[in-house]
């Protein structure tokens, strides 16, 4: 991400799996080519074993894998929780992740979902469950949580091109996922909350990309009564919403948004009110 | 997506199945609320069979849907043209295609790849051909046609949130489409190209999504040797393209772009040399 270039040394590169260094490239601009090197997101198909047999192969960032794995095979109701796996083994190296479940009985779902979302979200289930919580937050709250996103955005700054998630309280944020699939942001956001034993009921949700159904059906997975994107929701996401008891925010940009579903969840600020 | 209201008035809506209309919401905007209503993208869950086997089901935007079809199922390998399609009945009300190809005996793959680009592109075949051609462009036809293609995103005006694509023989674009899936923009075009007759070799593929492997994968059927993109590519995407002989051009907008592969395939403007 060129742009950013001035930026990159204010990070250690070497540390970041999740991004392709020094990439020489010409730039055009104004009617004037220069040769220079940029950064640009990395990409794996890490292939996913479970009992020994194929389940899927996920192209994604390679950065927190182990959650990714983990995140993607409850939110697809492989495993309801960690008890479920017996062990697991993710090779970045073979680009493979090898997962025994407790049950070694366990029978496989074979068809599969193709979802319009960056990061490749089967869908083995469909069904959501209604979120039932309490949760509210201000439009103040939303917009500062999404500042704060940007500035975690470490892979986005250094090569542009990846989406990125966060999980919060409505006052901070809890968990942190950057992927080149949006989808995978959810599923490493979940996956590192079943790893940590935090709970992802009565968060916030928020994501740089677009929420489709398939988003959506995640955040009802989690339990998460609120949904925030900076980008616009499809017909299906805000019907879901509806249905679920999220609200869907769309549009979270400077001081504005734009709220889909069950605007009850968004109070005035307190010093709104003043 | 509010922000162009005033423009939908001059588009048939109507006729637009990719756009869900009259969406009431909330807009919060500089410590005000206004009620409102937008367009957001349409999405829809289409399930392909294939001589009545359940080959997949794919999220997407409801246009174009035989294009779609056709496309994907080319682009997976499939189908090598529409000569191996013996029927094909797309009901969008049933959410459904039913494809019968001329070998009734043919066997369907069954390992899926989740790619991180929206829209669903599932990869059955990972291997791509090289691209043997002679096409070059300049950065100043490049730049154009991205406005062209800004104009011609008639869902993207009324409602945001979906991607398009086109094919260019470096002066016009050829086919447009739309999508909330980056793949299905391109499966799209390929699927239209087969039924229209009209070869995709030596054109200029244009897409406002990023570019990962998959969409690489699919240019590279295609035979198209210069592949441009408003945003960022993968380090995977660049690897390939190198070895596919594809010129790679991201970040094109206003009057910049950046190369990252095969920039002889980008000369200088007629008016640059003068």
């Amino acid at each position: 991400m060129e742009k950013k270039l001035n930026k990159q040394e204010e990070i250690d590169v070497s540390d970041l799996k999740g991004v392709a260094a020094d990439i020489i490239c010409d730039r055009f601009s104004g009617e004037r080519w220069v040769r220079t090197s940029v950064h640009v997101p990395s990409e794996m198909a890490l292939k996913i074993y479970v009992n020994c047999q194929e389940l899927v192969t996920i192209l994604c960032t390679p950065t927190k894998l182990n959650c990714l794995v983990l995140g993607f095979l409850y939110a697809e109701g492989i495993i309801s929780g960690l008890d479920d796996v017996a062990s697991m083994r993710v090779c970045e190296e073979e680009s493979l992740a090898d997962v025994r479940l407790s049950n070694p009985e366990y029978e496989l779902p074979t068809l599969r979902t193709l979802t319009p979302g960056c990061g490749g979200g089967a869908v083995f289930k469909t069904q959501g469950q209604r979120v039932d919580s309490d949760l509210v937050t201000t439009p103040t709250e939303v917009l500062s949580l999404m500042k704060q996103l940007q500035k975690q955005m470490v892979l986005y700054r250094l090569g542009g091109g990846v989406h990125a998630s966060a999980l919060s309280d409505t006052k901070n944020l809890l968990v942190v996922a950057e992927d080149i699939g949006r989808h995978n942001t959810l599923d490493k956001i979940q996956g590192e909350c079943l790893l940590r034993q935090l709970s992802t009921r009565d968060r916030l949700l928020l994501s740089t990309g677009r929420v489709s159904s398939e988003m959506l059906l995640k955040a009802a997975k989690m339990q998460v009564p609120i949904v925030v994107s900076r980008h616009s929701p499809t017909g299906s996401a805000i019907s879901l919403a509806r249905d679920l008891g999220i609200a869907l925010v769309g549009y979270a940009r400077g001081s504005r948004l734009v709220v889909y579903s069950h605007p009850e969840r968004l109070i005035r600020s307190a010093d709104e009110d003043s």
